[in-house]
């Protein structure tokens, strides 16, 4: 099912701002028995993708209500959540009015195997580099070529890549945030020249503060990242997938990995009672 | 009128990988009496985009053909001609056979006034910067935020707004590049970590060439630029619009500015009558 500004389509206007310019935002949300996981993390960084590219986020009840629409007889899938400028304007020059596309469409979940999350994957490190660009950094925009490049690397061989940015620091997976564990300390490359803050990448570090794990948002390099214990990947959709394989060296998913993995399970149900 | 993969439509598949990633290339084409300007360099800049990002160039013949139909009555418009990825894939990953998208849509002419290109516009530095991703320069890719953002910091009292990359240096206009003359020398910026190699600073770098005009392809500070004696922007639908006034400063016109925009004038008519 595809709704677009609240209307079942499957096309759009060749106008639409978001096709010219990858001028829009996206969410990814995963849909557990017609109810949105992470939904409140979600919307919070959509509306924070709307403050930094000035469109306006669309009223919360609306959205809501679309979300249900199309969730709401899933059993297990996900929902990609889009919202473009809309068309108009001149060019580059956005209209006087924005009318933002509301997109949303349902895919089934991804067959990724179970082991993936308890023995881990085998990744790589992507040749493509992440340019640097701060005002957009953060933010879950549709400008995304990089990821794109990076993911044509290789096929099936890897799980997921890990990226570096021009300045050698590895900033995250082509569809992943990363995490170290080091001497018992959590750390997590610095999202601020390059990079998504993932939704999951925030939970995690919320759980960092409630557990009393210690952790560190730092710039990281090759050599750190390969010199860690443990070595794990994070989205909202597929959840923790530990690195097993990465440049010829191998790693266990240790303590703190499943540490995490089990309160992010413990989370995951308390969020669907409160939701119930 | 409208043709999607030579079909008259005016809707896209919400699965194109254009809308999803801006995963796709454009160009801006002008077109009097039918015939497209400068289409050659066009298509080669389209081919060489095609080439980075691993999109496969469609069969010429048919690109003409498609151009033809969209173009032969048209008095004077624009034309703009994209091409994504098309649909698949799974995620950012790309499908195995790629069958990019084709879409060709005409445009009314801009109703800039003839006196941008005679007696000068008037332009500003943008706040917004430039991102550095050498991987991605040069070309025409649909990942456009930076020039909307840019774009979006001023309505009607300039004509063009000049952006910086990160690394302080003036790079092009939001939807132009920047020539500069100083002491009877031609300067135009570097485009290997940020903007586009546009149509028009191709050819003026030719001209420069043919006609045995000193020029320097450098990276420019903001001071240099004022520094300017001359200063122009082009692209290859507006042409020539020299600057008046940026930053509380006043240029002229100039001897350079005016002979370059006679040579173009003069290749603009020895095309034409090839194409005849």
């Amino acid at each position: 099912m595809i709704l677009i500004n609240g209307e079942q389509r499957d096309t759009l206007e060749i106008t639409d701002r978001g096709l010219h310019y990858g001028d829009g935002l996206f969410e990814t949300i995963e849909i557990i028995q017609g109810q949105p996981v992470f939904l409140t993390q979600h919307l919070a960084r959509l509306k924070t993708g709307c403050q930094v590219l000035h469109i306006p986020y669309p009223k919360e009840a609306l959205l809501l209500d679309e979300i249900h629409q199309v969730s709401q007889f899933v059993i297990h899938g996900v929902l990609k959540l889009m919202l473009t400028r809309g068309s108009g304007g001149r060019g580059y020059r956005q209209p006087e009015i924005i009318q933002a596309t509301r997109l949303l469409a349902l895919y089934p979940f991804p067959d990724y195997p179970a082991h993936y999350n308890s023995a881990g994957i085998n990744a790589c490190f992507c040749t493509s580099r992440l340019g640097l660009n701060p005002m957009l950094a953060g933010i879950k925009h549709n400008n995304r070529l990089e990821q794109v490049l990076a993911r044509a690397e290789w096929r099936d061989e890897f799980q997921e890549g890990l990226m570096l940015n021009l300045n050698e620091h590895v900033i995250e997976g082509t569809m992943t945030n990363l995490f170290v564990v080091k001497n018992g300390v959590l750390y997590t490359p610095k999202i601020i020249l390059s990079g998504i803050k993932g939704v999951l990448r925030q939970l995690i570090l919320e759980f960092a503060k409630t557990y009393e794990i210690p952790f560190k948002i730092n710039d990281l390099t090759k050599e750190f990242v390969l010199s860690g214990d443990e070595l794990f990947v994070t989205n909202s959709v597929i959840g923790i997938w530990p690195i097993k394989s990465i440049a010829g060296q191998s790693y266990m998913p240790g303590f703190l990995t499943q540490k995490i993995s089990q309160y992010l399970a413990e989370y995951k149900i308390s969020e669907k009672d409160i939701s119930c």
